[in-house]
């Protein structure tokens, strides 16, 4: 490929990629293709001689375009958001372009110390504690495993990674905890036996009293808490666990305290959501998603930690072929996680963030949560409704209940929520709350106007009046 | 930013980067700036008001673009490639504009499929056995990750998911086997004395004797051996440890035999390397690395696993959030490793493999292979030099040698290196192979053409005659 032939296709993905994000909504948002459907018109064999870009950009359009689910859909309210913006895009264009891997400094001082720099800027707008130091990893499911390591090796002083794990480990996390706390306490060698499910209360928070009732009753049993995990902004329900009581309670038994605030860490970007972080002065370790709210291309997940020793402890390794000149004045950020390489991914960050600048993040952070706010109060105003747990974010879960039995209000609210699918012009997906059949509808595309969630609206009565009949407010 | 603006600041990146492409050779290879120089720049707060596009590129150009190391330069000898290439930054364009998160097969069918379809492609590409299955990992360290902890339950029948590692299990590698064999065997809670180094032969391949001695001494200990890690083309060396013997020591003691093929698993592409896989059939799971040497934007590992259950019983966890009606018929990649977040990284590769044909690709590996051999032919033939190692693909190990104690060459290759590196044209790392300094030079940059090897060969020339004088053959 030429220079100018490059050029000439970048221009024409450019022109794409615009149209695309221009008329993402027109599409259904979710692919109505049955399983197998892609595979089979693709061939089984690769090709032995070279294609041209015509064919292969073709072939895109035609075979793999049809099977695509649109997260940037303003229909999306699935799930949590996983957003892109064109500030991230074009960063992500430079970053594949420069195609550097930045394992250490020595191999990009820029991204090295442009990481430094960003993580401490989301740390300022977090308002989280000084001190706090970052790193970005993938995803939360590394983030929290990088925890959970972390935790491991304090707890056993730095002895797990030399002789395995062999002392009885405890770790805690609520109810509602992301079920990567489960895969990863198993990666890390704890077992799922030692993870401690502490109930939570009416709001699906995690009851600080149980938690200390179950670190007490391990304790007493010669087993030894090793980390408790508190989630802001549960996947089910967003609820939000005290920070606070778990802190002090974590402290008095010097047991590691991580935050998974994957989702709803940036709505601390708002002084008045800024309550969720009371006590975060007590945490060890907190993870948030610029990927999935703040308008930054997957993969980027920011990991703070108190005590970068402890982080770099667990990990750092000195094999002769990556020893440089400068390590002892530089991060190698190689030591503050799993994997060896790592892609810049610090660039679209800076991207983002100057593009939008912080007021801009918050304005659309507020929207989508006045939006969600705006669809509760909608369905509060129907008595079809039931709304099944507190909306602090911009996620509101609900169902229909017409007095039924539970097992009934499981089996209609199941079909309801297909039919509502069925659409193609907005996507939702479900949970289960105390064993309901739980519709989420999430707000936080970056493409997502109140029309968009008047239309769901729409899309949502309509399926209940076909179910139900007419609402009666 | 309005779609118009989007189209021309992307139009502006896609001409800075297909620049970029062209001129990366007149760059010095590492950045020159100090650690610090870059932070210094860079304001400490985060911008409060949106900036514009024109002032954030601007200081990417003068910033960060100055503290870049550059993978993609002609001059590029160090550590093992990262390929870029033309189609697999359209890719990540594409991928990027598209912003899908493809953790599961609803949430993209297409990337799920293309993905099953581009591993299987590459399994028939290097010829890996039928049956063999592939998924699209981030980096080697995972993969291998990813093995071990598979390896681990499958010695433990799945127990120790549950109820964490108690029992005392063993892993085997070769001492000049990854450091990242080390790292995951302290993450995935096996212990770094659970890890045996099993020493090399004089090619720094691991000896399968030995291997099965160790093996044997821990059973008659009432330890558990659970995996082998064997290696082809080590980071140090570029050895080739024997896969027909290990394998069948493997199979005897039925351990799980996993192959890090990182580097030089691109080269079994070509007919006359594939002697390297003899014994294959007998491996459990093999994982190389297309970003590496196979012109595929980092970060992309291809993993390849013979019981496919084996693999998706250690990480599949099932929250109710995550179910969907089709997840009995379909690949859920996010039960086939650690995150649960995923990339659609099957496009790059898609377009790669097609863009260049798989004739493209064995071209390309074979041209480097072929001018590695030719700097080696140089060495050969001036008698100041030693060759450390045999060159097996295209990295050569070297280092002066006339005579002095073993101290003193160490000292006198570590100011040669310096030298070398500080040319700036050229950028070539080091290890240590039976306490020599060695000096590495792998040709593998897209952009490598013989001029650039024979440059390499006149700067290293000259570094030799500043050192020790003029070379006799």
């Amino acid at each position: 490929m030429t220079p100018d032939e490059f050029k000439k296709l970048g221009y024409q993905l450019v022109d794409w990629v615009s149209e695309y994000l221009t008329k993402v909504g027109d599409y259904p948002v979710c692919s109505s293709l049955q399983p197998g459907e892609i595979k089979e018109k693709l061939p089984a064999q690769p090709p032995i001689k070279a294609e041209s870009m015509a064919d292969i950009f073709q072939d895109f359009e035609k075979v793999i375009f049809p099977g695509m689910t649109h997260w940037q859909h303003p229909g999306w309210f699935a799930y949590f958001p996983a957003n892109n913006s064109p500030p991230s895009i074009l960063a992500e264009l430079l970053t594949a372009g420069l195609g550097a891997q930045c394992m250490i400094w020595k191999t990009s001082p820029a991204a090295a110390e442009l990481e430094e720099v960003v993580c401490d800027w989301l740390r300022q707008m977090l308002a989280l504690p000084k001190g706090f130091v970052g790193v970005i990893q993938d995803t939360a499911s590394t983030s929290t495993l990088v925890a959970l390591l972390t935790a491991r090796e304090k707890a056993t002083a730095f002895q797990s990674n030399i002789r395995g794990m062999k002392e009885p480990l405890c770790v805690y996390a609520s109810q509602e905890a992301h079920s990567s706390v489960e895969k990863d306490v198993k990666i890390a060698g704890y077992g799922k036996e030692s993870l401690r499910y502490i109930p939570t209360d009416e709001n699906y928070a995690l009851i600080p009293e149980l938690l200390e009732q179950a670190i007490e009753q391990d304790k007493k049993q010669g087993l030894t808490p090793a980390c408790v995990v508190a989630t802001l902004g549960t996947t089910s329900s967003g609820a939000v666990d005290p920070l606070e009581p778990i802190g002090k309670i974590c402290q008095r038994h010097k047991i590691w305290l991580h935050v998974d605030a994957a989702y709803a860490g940036t709505a601390a970007l708002l002084p008045e959501k800024r309550w969720i972080l009371e006590g975060v002065e007590k945490v060890d370790s907190f993870v948030f998603n610029p990927h999935k709210w703040m308008l930054t291309n997957f993969d980027c997940s920011a990991y703070f930690v108190k005590d970068k020793e402890a982080l770099i402890k667990t990990f750092e390794i000195h094999p002769e072929y990556l020893k440089t000149g400068v390590d002892a004045v530089v991060n190698n950020y190689r030591d503050w996680g799993i994997q060896l390489g790592r892609r810049f991914r610090a660039l679209k960050l800076w991207f983002v963030i100057r593009t939008y600048g912080v007021e801009g993040i918050q304005a659309l952070i507020r929207k989508h949560i006045a939006l969600a706010q705006k669809f509760r109060e909608w369905l509060e105003a129907d008595s079809r409704f039931e709304i099944l747990a507190p909306t602090h974010f911009s996620l509101v879960c609900f169902r229909l209940n017409d007095g039924r039995n539970e097992a009934a209000l499981n089996e209609l609210n199941r079909i309801f929520h297909d039919r509502i699918n069925q659409s193609g012009q907005i996507f939702l997906t479900h949970t289960s709350l105390k064993g309901k059949y739980t519709l989420r509808l999430v707000v936080g595309s970056r493409t997502t106007e109140e029309k968009h969630v008047q239309q769901a609206w729409e899309i949502i009565r309509q399926a209940a009046d076909a179910l139900l009949g007419g609402g009666k407010s």
